[in-house]
């Protein structure tokens, strides 16, 4: 498979997790979102992704998959072990909660299109700008920090679908510099679960295209 | 089961849909997110719901489910008849694709309580929140008119999970007046769609709490 991703895409993060869980390999296409106006609204990849965002996964017989969410719901249900969802079907509700609340309510709102819009728009600065991201995930990560069990992982003891976006999620929130004081057991399962291999080997810090000045050979944990 | 609604949200109008194509009874309990700083701020309804968003939806058993596509998921995994996603995998990601791009990258930008921060936070104005949602509409539209099919539906001759998000979404298109011309696919499939009673039926001015100036016996199709 090969995976059109951008280091810092936290939409990318997710299925770079995905596909190491799994232990399905890939290849990297870096699609530099900030370049020139951004790599992914040329037309050499509309081709690839008509909505011109990453990530997408290009299966092997050449056929592409777009949109992270559907790209995991995909992974699982073509490669079943290990499962991202529990078997009972209210359980797998309980997890896609957690996993929606952070692609439809948190994520969405904190995007490098969204902020560039805001700044065009409505000439936001970049204080106003971390404001605005720092109050989505505080909204958000409070309903989640209620919803998760968080002893090990968001639920249970294997890593599920919660904690596949939770995990890139806590990363962007320390990028705008998020209090994470009040959430408890997201700290804690956020450092738990950046431990297992498949998480550090997704991290943005250690991707084909993290530019040097950043790349750490080992993210700290 | 009980759905926590309120008429005019899209995400509450999208499991209207499904528990209608489902054929599952139901009874209302409205929660009026306008009135007096919201009743999903209440800690009535945090009980409920901790997001403090509507829908939820209380089960026979009387637990509780969240996020609209996470119930979404959980209809169609518990009462298989008729079928939201079709059978093969890759159909199913494509169904999905279309699903997340307006429960990803539409509608949270546009909904009340960004609405209302981008106001309070930045000053904008009425007409630069309408054009601020007739960019995310045009924007995920555009992808969403060259992935459908649109001949019946968005994909296929059956309502998919595609279909259940995207008349919501042209709804609230319409109450922003975005320009649908260059989506005839789209305009199409809304059209046909909301033919059928269970979605007639889902529409927000034929609710229990749809004001009654603004109720219709049958919403124009």
């Amino acid at each position: 498979m090969e995976l059109y991703s951008f280091f810092r895409s936290s939409a990318a993060y997710r299925v770079r997790i995905g596909l190491n869980l799994k232990r399905i390999p890939y290849k990297t296409h870096p699609v530099n979102l900030t370049k020139n106006g951004g790599e992914n609204r040329k037309l050499t990849y509309l081709v690839v992704n008509p909505q011109g965002k990453v990530p997408a996964l290009a299966l092997d017989d050449g056929r592409v998959l777009l949109q992270s969410m559907a790209i995991l719901e995909y992974l699982d249900e073509t490669v079943p072990d290990p499962p991202f969802l529990p078997r009972d079907p209210f359980e797998r509700a309980q997890v896609r909660s957690v996993a929606n609340i952070i692609a439809c309510d948190i994520h969405p709102l904190n995007n490098l299109a969204v902020q560039n819009r805001i700044r065009a728009e409505f000439g936001a600065d970049e204080a106003g700008l971390e404001r605005w991201c720092q109050h989505w995930i505080a909204e958000g990560f409070r309903a989640i920090e209620s919803l998760i069990e968080g002893e090990v992982y968001c639920f249970g003891d294997q890593p599920t679908l919660a904690d596949i976006l939770l995990i890139p999620q806590v990363f962007n929130a320390r990028r705008v510099k998020a209090d994470l004081s009040p959430f408890p057991k997201i700290v804690a399962v956020d450092k738990r679960t950046r431990e297992l291999d498949a998480f550090a080997k997704a991290h943005p810090m250690v991707q084909p295209d993290t530019p040097p000045e950043l790349a750490s050979p080992r993210p700290k944990v």
